[in-house]
Order: C-alpha cells, then sequence, then structure tokens
C-alpha cells in the first residue's frame, strides 16, 4: 500500500470516528434522556479525547512527508490534511486541555450569567478564555496576526484586513437601509394561531421543495435548530411556536441549505477531508442564499402563501403582496438570531470589530459591556435594555469561538455573489419559484459549489461560481433593491 | 496517581467509548435514515478498532503488574480488567480481524439463505466463522476445552459439563410437561383487534409499572425489541401488531427487566468493568423473572386484564382465569424465540447440543440440518417443515455467537432460584402483583441482584440472593406447577 493510501485509510477512520462524535451531539440535543447529562459529558470527552489523539498522531507528519499526490484530488486531500495537522501539531497539549476545560467552564457560566442578567459574572471566565486562544492562536500565528490565526480555523484563507475592508463597505449602506425603513410605515404581522402539527408537515413539504434528502437524513424538533453529520447521514432540526410558524419554515429552510451542501457533495469524498463543507463561510452562504434569496423571494412567497392559506385558512394577510412584505418584515430587535435579512449583517459587523479589539487588547474585557451598547446605540438608533439583549445574548465568546463570527457576513456576501451569477444563469428562474419548484436554483448550487466539497479553497469555489472575486457589491445591491420595492424607498 | 488510579481512567474512557459504540446501534435500529447504511458501516468498524485497540493496550500489563486494590471493589474491577485484557491478549490481530470480516460476510449470506430458504448456500460461510471461532477459542483455552473458552465469553465461570448436567436433568421432565398439556384442549385466543398507539400507551404503563425510570431511558419502536446501554441511558425497544397485543407488552417486560438490572447498577460503579450486568445468564435471569414469573403469573395478568379490557373492550376472553391460561398458551411452533416457557428451553437445549458437536467436531457444518431435524422431531413430536423454521431461524451462529445460546436457559434456571426465594421473602406478593403494584418483586431483585453489577461472580450473585448453588429444580416444579394448573394435570 502507498504512503497515500495508508495516510487516507487513517484518516477515513478518524472522519467516521468524527461523524460518531457528532451524532452524539445530534442524540443529545433530540432524543436523550434527561438524566444522561453527566454520563454523556464523559461520552463527549472520551470522543474528544480519541480524536485529538488521532488529530496530533505523528504517524501523519511521517505520511505526509513521504506521500505523493498522483491528481488534483488526492492533492487537495494532502492539503487539508496537512493544514490540519500542523495547525494540530502547534498547540501544546497542556494548552489544548486547559482550552478544552475552561470553555466548558465559561459556557457554564455564562448561561447563569444570562439568566441572571450578570455581566460581571461572566467577564473573568471570559477574560481566561480569552487570554488561552489569544496564547493557542500566536503559537499557530508565530509572528503573523493572531486573530487572522482565529479566523483561519473557520474560513481558511481569510484575513481581517481583508473583510475589514469588505465590512466597512457594507456598514454605512445597511445602516442607511435602516434607516430609510424606519421611517416608513412597517409591514403587516400575522394574525392567529398555527398548529405545531401542521407546522411540521409543511416544515416537511419545505425541506422536500428545497431538495432534501431524508433517505439520507431526518428532520426532528430541537431547542435550537441545527444541521448535523456529513455525507450519508445529515440530520436537521427545527422548532415550532404557534404564534410564529415563519421561525419554524424558515429554520427548516435555513438548515436544509446546510444539510444539501453536506448531502450534495461528491460521493468519492465520502469520509475524507473533501467530504464537507470547506468554510463556515460557503456554508453559511448555502444556508442564506435558500432561506433569503430564494426562500424569501417574491416568487417563492407566493407560492408558500397558497400552502399556509391550504393549511392554516385566513392569518390576517390579504395578498401575496403583502405575504411578501410580512415574510420580509423589518423590525428593531435585539437579537442577531431573529434579525432580518437587513438588520443582520449589523450584528455580525459589531461583534466582529468588538473581538478584533479584545484580541489585539485595544479593549479590555471589564469595558466590553460599554462598548457593545455605545456600538449598537449608533447603529441602531435605540439603546440596549438589559444584558441578555446585549453582550450576553451570544453563546459564542464563551466557548473561544473568536473569530466565528465574521463567517456569518461572509456568508451572506457570498450568498449575494451567487445569487446574481444564479439569476443570469437561469433568468426564468422566478417563474419556478412561483409554482414552489427550487430544482433549478438548488440544481445549479449543487453543481457549482456543493458537489465539490473541499476540493478548492473557499474564495475560489465562490469566485469559480460567481464568475469572479467575492465582493459585497452584488448583496448590497440586492438587499437595496428588494427592500426598496417592499418600503417603497 | 497511583497505577490503579491511572489504570481506572484509562478503563472508564473505554467504556464510556463502548457505551457511544453501542448507542450507533440502537441509533441504527430506530432513527437512522435508511440511506445511511454504508457510512453506518464504516462508523462501526472505526468504533471497534478504537476499541480494540484499547482493549489491547500493552499499558493495561503493566498497570495490572503494580497496581495494588485496597478494597474489594477494587480487586473485583482488576480481576475483570485482567480476565477481558488476557482473553484479548491471547488472540493473534489477525484473526480478530479475520473473525470481523467473516462474522459480518457470514450474517449477510445467512439473512440471504434465511430469505431463500437456502442451506446449502449458508453452509460453507458457517464452515469457515466454525473453523475461526475454534481457532481462537483454542488460543484462549490453550489446552482447555474450546467450548468452555466460549461459554466464558458470556458466562464467565461457567463450562459445558455443569451445564450438561443441569440441562440434561431438564429436558425429559420438559418433553413429559409438553406432552401431556398436548393432550389437554388448548387454552382460549384472543380475538380482535388492538390499535397500535394503544398498544403503546399501555406498553409504557408496564414498563413504568415494572420500575423502569423513563428519566434515564426511553422507549422506542423497533423490528426487534433489545434492550442498550449501561448507567444513564439505558434504552428499550418493543414493537406492535394489531393482532398479538401480548407481543407488544412482554417484549416490553422482558426488555424493562434488562434495562433494569442495567439501571440500578450501584452509581458507584458507573463507567467501570462492575458497573454492567455480571453475565448473560444473569442478564437473561432478570427479563425472564420480570416477563414470566411475575408478569404471566395469575396475579399479575388479573391486573393486566383489566387494563386491557378499560383499553380494547371485549377481546372475546370471559374471565381472568381464561385470560391466565390465554397469555401462557402452549401451541406447536417451530421458533425459539415465539415460544412458550414450557417449551423454550427445549429450543435451547437443542441448540447447545448442536453447537457442542460442532465445536468438537463430532458434528460436520453438512450434517447440520439433518441433525436439527432429527432432534427437533424427537422433543417436539413433529417435523420441520422448512429450513427458516428450523436450522435458519436464529442469527447466532452466522455471527459466530457459539456459547451464547445455553445462556438463555442458564437464565431461566436462575429465574427459577430467585422466584422460589423472592416468594419466601414477600409470602403476600401476590396481594400486590394483583393491584399492578411490582415494586416489591422488583426492589428485591435490585437488592439482591441488579446492584451489585459485576462484584461478584455469575453463579455467586444468584447463590447470594437465592440461597444455595443454583439448580434446575426449582424452575421445573414451577412450570409442572403453573401449568398443570392451567391445564388440569
Amino acid at each position: 500500500m502507498s504512503d497515500y493510501n495508508e495516510l487516507m485509510g487513517f484518516v477515513r477512520e478518524t472522519e467516521a470516528l468524527s461523524q460518531v462524535a457528532g451524532r452524539l451531539g445530534w442524540d443529545q440535543e433530540t432524543v436523550m434522556p434527561g438524566g444522561a447529562v453527566e454520563q454523556r459529558a464523559e461520552e463527549h470527552g472520551a470522543m474528544a479525547s480519541v480524536l485529538h489523539a488521532r488529530r496530533i498522531d505523528p504517524r501523519i507528519g511521517g505520511w505526509l512527508e513521504t506521500a505523493v499526490a498522483e491528481d488534483d484530488v488526492a492533492a487537495a486531500q494532502i492539503r487539508h490534511i496537512r493544514r490540519s495537522f500542523e495547525r494540530a501539531a502547534k498547540v501544546p497539549a497542556q494548552l489544548a486541555s486547559a482550552i478544552a476545560r475552561e470553555t466548558s467552564r465559561a459556557h457554564r457560566i455564562w448561561a447563569q450569567a444570562r439568566a441572571d442578567e450578570d455581566v460581571a459574572a461572566f467577564l473573568p471566565a471570559l477574560d481566561k478564555v480569552l487570554q488561552l486562544k489569544r496564547e493557542e492562536a500566536q503559537a499557530i500565528a508565530g509572528r503573523a496576526d493572531p486573530y487572522d490565526a482565529m479566523l483561519d480555523d473557520y474560513e481558511p484563507g481569510a484575513t481581517a484586513a481583508q473583510l475589514s475592508a469588505m465590512f466597512g463597505a457594507m456598514r454605512p449602506r445597511l445602516v442607511a437601509l435602516r434607516g430609510a425603513i424606519r421611517d416608513k410605515d412597517p409591514a403587516p404581522m400575522l394574525r392567529g394561531t398555527f398548529p405545531e402539527g401542521e407546522q411540521m408537515a409543511l416544515t416537511r413539504d419545505l425541506a422536500l421543495a428545497f431538495g432534501y434528502d431524508l433517505n439520507n437524513g431526518r428532520i426532528d424538533k430541537a431547542l435550537h435548530p441545527f444541521s448535523s453529520g456529513s455525507g450519508l447521514d445529515v440530520r436537521i432540526t427545527t422548532r415550532t411556536n404557534v404564534d410564529d410558524p415563519f421561525n419554524c419554515f424558515y429554520s427548516t429552510i435555513h438548515e436544509v441549505g446546510h444539510a444539501c451542501y453536506e448531502q450534495n457533495i461528491d460521493r468519492d469524498y465520502l469520509l475524507t477531508p473533501l467530504g464537507a463543507g470547506v468554510s463556515m463561510g460557503v456554508h453559511e452562504s448555502q444556508s442564506r442564499i435558500y432561506e433569503n434569496q430564494i426562500g424569501r423571494s417574491r416568487a417563492f412567497t407566493g407560492w408558500l402563501f397558497g400552502q399556509m392559506k391550504d393549511r392554516f385558512g385566513d392569518f390576517g394577510i390579504a395578498s401575496a403582496d403583502d405575504f411578501f412584505a410580512c415574510v420580509n418584515r423589518v423590525a428593531d430587535g435585539f437579537i442577531r438570531t431573529e434579525a432580518d435579512e437587513v438588520q443582520y449583517n449589523l450584528h455580525v459587523l459589531l461583534r466582529f470589530d468588538l473581538e478584533q479589539a479584545l484580541v489585539s487588547g485595544d479593549l479590555l474585557v471589564r469595558d466590553l459591556e460599554a462598548a457593545w451598547n455605545d456600538r449598537f446605540a449608533s447603529d441602531f438608533g435605540f439603546a440596549v435594555d438589559k444584558p441578555s439583549h446585549g453582550v450576553l445574548q451570544d453563546v459564542h465568546w464563551s466557548e473561544g469561538l473568536f473569530g466565528y463570527f465574521p463567517t456569518y457576513s461572509l456568508g451572506n456576501v457570498y450568498a449575494g455573489c451567487l445569487h446574481t451569477a444564479l439569476r443570469a444563469d437561469v433568468p426564468d428562474l422566478d417563474d419556478d419559484l412561483a409554482r414552489g419548484d427550487t430544482s433549478r436554483a438548488t440544481g445549479w448550487l449543487s453543481d457549482k459549489v456543493q458537489r465539490h466539497g473541499g476540493l478548492y479553497a473557499p474564495r475560489d469555489v465562490i469566485a469559480r461560481a460567481s464568475g469572479g472575486a467575492p465582493s459585497e457589491g452584488p448583496l448590497l445591491d440586492y438587499l437595496e433593491a428588494k427592500f426598496g420595492a417592499i418600503y417603497g424607498l
């Protein structure tokens, strides 16, 4: 057996174990008995320790020295393996286990602090996590920028400088768009209650309409919607709220975007580094284009309006145009995950700037809340009323996920680029969407983006699909046109 | 940290991984998407390979040389670890992987052969598995009896000689009891259909009535009922058939017996070798005493009759006595898993004698079907009509599980001993059971057997609980009395 094949055999087994560990997470959020929490923590810990040991196994270094790539696919596999091995090898074992321990602790403290609206209770734990993650980033980056090393973990190849330029151009246009909408009459709202069983039935139809393959997946309810797994077993969750069926439907469509990416990767890459979405940004581009550019389009919402009338009767919306405005309603709010397309990126940009300043040391943890509240008031025009609506709202920093937030907005930028190219390639797409048929849209995404898995670098896969270097322009043009039409700007 | 503590830390992580691997099996039988089979096989393989490597990890040998047991519990832990390590270390890696490969292959061939009623198609695969398992047993047993080494895998300390004496004494009395019943009028049968939703609701009540803790477990449907997991997460499955609610209810009670054993083990033993049922025989003693001696007793079936009338209305049974006879109906049948209390052990004894002869070489695989059919005709008085009703009915041999069958009957023998002691300790137990209250019965079993987990050797835990060396006498006396009364013998 060649060194390359030996290496791939080892890596394939690691990927299989990683799928098992991921499914343990799915189980915990959907079907696990409540009393199993303590034991589950040990099971998670044992899997994490097995996976970590395999990822830094010195045999990988040996194989990498001698393995020969005979084609582009093999070269890409080796590139992924080398990157992951070298990153892992640079982090001392003691630091890795301190990070695991302190993030687990900080996560518990954060949850309690959020419940208690007590920022001060969280700050010492956050400070500890920040120090450890900075130390890790410095070990990886050497003399380069530690924040870039963090970012690289979620979005290989991206740099803070590049994203700052992109996001810097977005912010004023988004703030202006938001301000213009705020001066207009609010869009109509749904009235009535929407039985949960009917929501789940329609959510299943929506998942199928977007190409989700239930033969390689399943839909369950969970507290937070997520997609889990790669390859032949990619499961999603959603949630229901009798007052707010859109939360269920658009959570489902969002997760279906993530899940279809994983389901549609070339089967030759199954259980290899190429067999998973290439980055968080590209992943988010798929979930967001499914959810927003397709799922919240005038054409598709026209079809959805009919489906909802058939199932729920009258719910206070008179026309398909009103329904379109209702689905895309822009309203004041504190919470990122509940934000509309216009305001979502403003929430992300705030976090991106603050976490960069935390990592560089320009912002001290003790000044974080004030900085958050100042920036929020400046972009949104009103004040944060309590910490759970502000600096304590997101789980990410407690878990040490510095560098993760910007991938959300990068995903939206990528979705904008892909959407423009898709519309150019399929000019009559709205005829399909108006019938609830997404197959040409999702087929285009599958062919241009999803099937490649990790074969190309994140920016490259978007550039190849959209015909040029990614930029924020298409997203902003799309938002201004869409919301300009809805609000008569 | 002491060597003992280091050893236990390592073993604890292995036990946690083993729980994860087991839950992967649960997932596959209950919630896995159909298209995930291939990937799942790789995931199972990866977990098995991780677990195997840990079980033969040479560090265990080192720790065992120096670890000091400071109490009985530690001594028992070390005894289990040493036994498992020494067994695993005696089997060459190549042989272990050949067994994994060939049993997986033989299992597929068996399933097809059973569907095709084609014994000849299965025999070469069976022969290969038999040779490999014999080789493994010889590696473990050295100059001792290879069948005993197989048996020891499921029932530590048991020997074929001991079981042959026990089972030899059972066979004539069971054949005679069966013959006497056959001459009598058959017991009444259920009539009607029993909606599956109502069956599942009652099955849940039954599980709770027998002490199953849903905070550390859950009940799902699966093709075959099973119990899965140890400690804080012990799940069961059952099945429904609109014509046959007893199949659902008694499968549930049986699996609850297994599950309560795992749930009720002393929590100090969580994720250690003492934290699981000590042997297949003792496990089966719990499932069978729940199912039969308690669940099919005149007193408990009186309560169940009322529950079923409340839920299903009239189903053609006039009185509680008729219902008791119906639940305990003895009828001709080919299939072990569907057999009543009287005939079940005759099915097992047949397999025990045949598999011993296969392992010793006294019986050749090519003569197996004829030997099966002869023995069946002799004990049951009628002829096997097709291979799926005879030699191809069970999965065990295809999976290399030689030595497993006798633990079923040993479990019944143990249940007989425990039942006699339980009745002596709680003379008015029937008053409880007639109200559907099993708490004194299951509490006694929890205290006398279940909580000890792997602390005592299998025969010892039964002897301590029942006050003497286990023998077949109590089981046979119980069966003759119970069925004598039902059939007026």
